[in-house]
């Protein structure tokens, strides 16, 4: 199986030298490029399979549609960027029902009109009537977007030495709650965000805090050290659901100390936790690039590179 | 099962009223919007799925690649537009072979990077290994675009009683030989076209000649005739063919009958050919919106509305 970085890698290898107009190459949240007029524009690209991303024997059409639209929306919080549109796909097993169809599309045109990111363009395909693997419903939705009124972006690339990790909202249980449904796309919350404070990385937690801050410390060369204890978890939920679940869809950001000392607890209605600390890769305290400090218990160090927790 | 014009009445029925940026609704081959620099932007989705739009157990994964990108640069060619950027995404079966999907993406990165059309983003996504469910091989290319030097774009909507309808290249056997493959998006030609001619309404040929241009007669509220023994076909292949198999990716466009006098036999190398005309719905000699009319035997209309074509 290609993963996603194979992808990225392959693809912009061989872009590097044909279009100075990508200001933002593949591998962030979302692609960048700046058109002859100079207008930057944004895209990106996410999909959601049935046993994968919903259950479509037990869950309801239009939330899979607008799942499948707030997940697209969460990479354009995780730039601090303004959606602009949406197109859409649905890929359905022949003789999928006309009303179940409306409504899956039902729930993806609601939710980008409620983030004033119209969908502007969709195809449906069906698998042939006469394929015997026939598969299971998968969506996919472009989104694009524009720098919001900073003209500031983020990316995952600028996390250095010194500065403090910051997360939004509760983490844990995204997958086992409701939460992966109905969250809210931290949109209006990044917007006011870089409006007031300096941010030097950004990312949204889908695939589990410990992934994804791996990959800000990745692409910015440095490493991050959470502390054990500071994450806020969901109620009936523990700190290795916070971790490792992912589908929680809110921000993992960093900020200088400075900046830090600034921010408030809440934008926006949104609370901020600062749950750890950047380091230099070759001052790093710990073994791992991305790992979780247990203070608590004779400093052990967990690894959180590349798997969301490894537990010891 | 909902068919693509469900989908656009469902989008479009709600979008009206809420975004005026929308310059170019769902319903042509790419949606457009205005930015609020200006710029204007348009953007569509396709997707091809194994089974369907290729086979996977003969054909080579670089040229469903290819493939899969060239389908909606086709799409660009037909609104006379510019390319600028595109995503893509693969949805693969668990297990799929690292050394295929590098091959499915080399030939999207490839198509993409030889019409000016970066990918600047995309997703693999995988089937889980527990879904019994899993499905066949598909893609989605969203590409963006935007208007040509001229500034003008051609929608489906804007032929006119007293028109001349026209093609480009041989029609007919697309999918029956490597054609379907190895097509070229007639993105220069269209270009050209309307940097010299006025162009009313134009669409590509994907579903077979007969039910694209029904989407111009419907879109443009008039009635459409093609002569019979004036359809351009490839050799080996009749004009059933021409008129249903599809798969052609050449432009049916319609201009007026002072262009039509004017127009050159060929541009950029690509023929063009004058296949018919376009009447007044109230005027329609045949019984049908779109037809074949069969001068050499006692005047029979064929009907070509929504199935590519009817044969009496």
């Amino acid at each position: 199986m290609a993963s996603e970085f194979d992808l990225h890698n392959a693809i912009y290898a061989h872009n590097r030298q044909l279009s100075a107009a990508v200001t933002l190459p593949p591998g962030d949240d979302m692609g960048m490029l700046r058109l002859p007029s100079g207008q930057e524009i944004l895209a990106g690209v996410d999909q959601v399979v049935d046993g994968q991303h919903f259950n479509s024997s037990t869950d309801d059409w239009a939330k899979v549609g607008r799942k499948a639209v707030a997940r697209s929306l969460s990479d354009v919080a995780a730039m601090a960027a303004q959606p602009i549109a949406a197109l859409a796909t649905g890929l359905l097993p022949p003789g999928f029902p006309h009303d179940q169809a409306m409504q899956l599309f039902d729930g993806m045109r609601t939710c980008a009109a409620d983030f004033s990111c119209p969908l502007i363009g969709g195809d449906i395909a069906s698998f042939a009537a006469s394929n015997t693997n026939s598969g299971p419903v998968s969506c996919t939705v472009t989104v694009f977007a524009q720098p919001g009124p900073t003209g500031r972006i983020v990316t995952r690339k600028g996390a250095q030495p010194g500065d403090v990790v910051c997360v939004t909202g509760v983490l844990g249980g995204g997958w086992n709650t409701a939460h992966h449904f109905d969250f809210t796309p931290r949109i209006k919350f990044a917007l006011a965000l870089v409006n007031e404070h300096t941010v030097n990385a950004m990312i949204d937690i889908s695939d589990g805090l410990g992934q994804d801050l791996d990959h800000i410390a990745q692409q910015s060369g440095v490493a991050a050290i959470l502390n054990a204890g500071t994450i806020p978890i969901r109620p009936e939920f523990d700190e290795e659901n916070a971790m490792r679940d992912g589908e929680d869809y809110e921000l993992c950001f960093v900020v200088s100390a400075v900046t830090a000392a600034d921010l408030p607890t809440a934008i926006e209605g949104v609370p901020i936790t600062q749950v750890g600390r950047i380091v230099d890769s070759h001052d790093n305290p710990s073994p791992y690039r991305t790992s979780l400090h247990d203070r608590n218990s004779d400093n052990t160090w967990n690894d959180l590179q590349s798997t969301g927790w490894m537990h010891e």
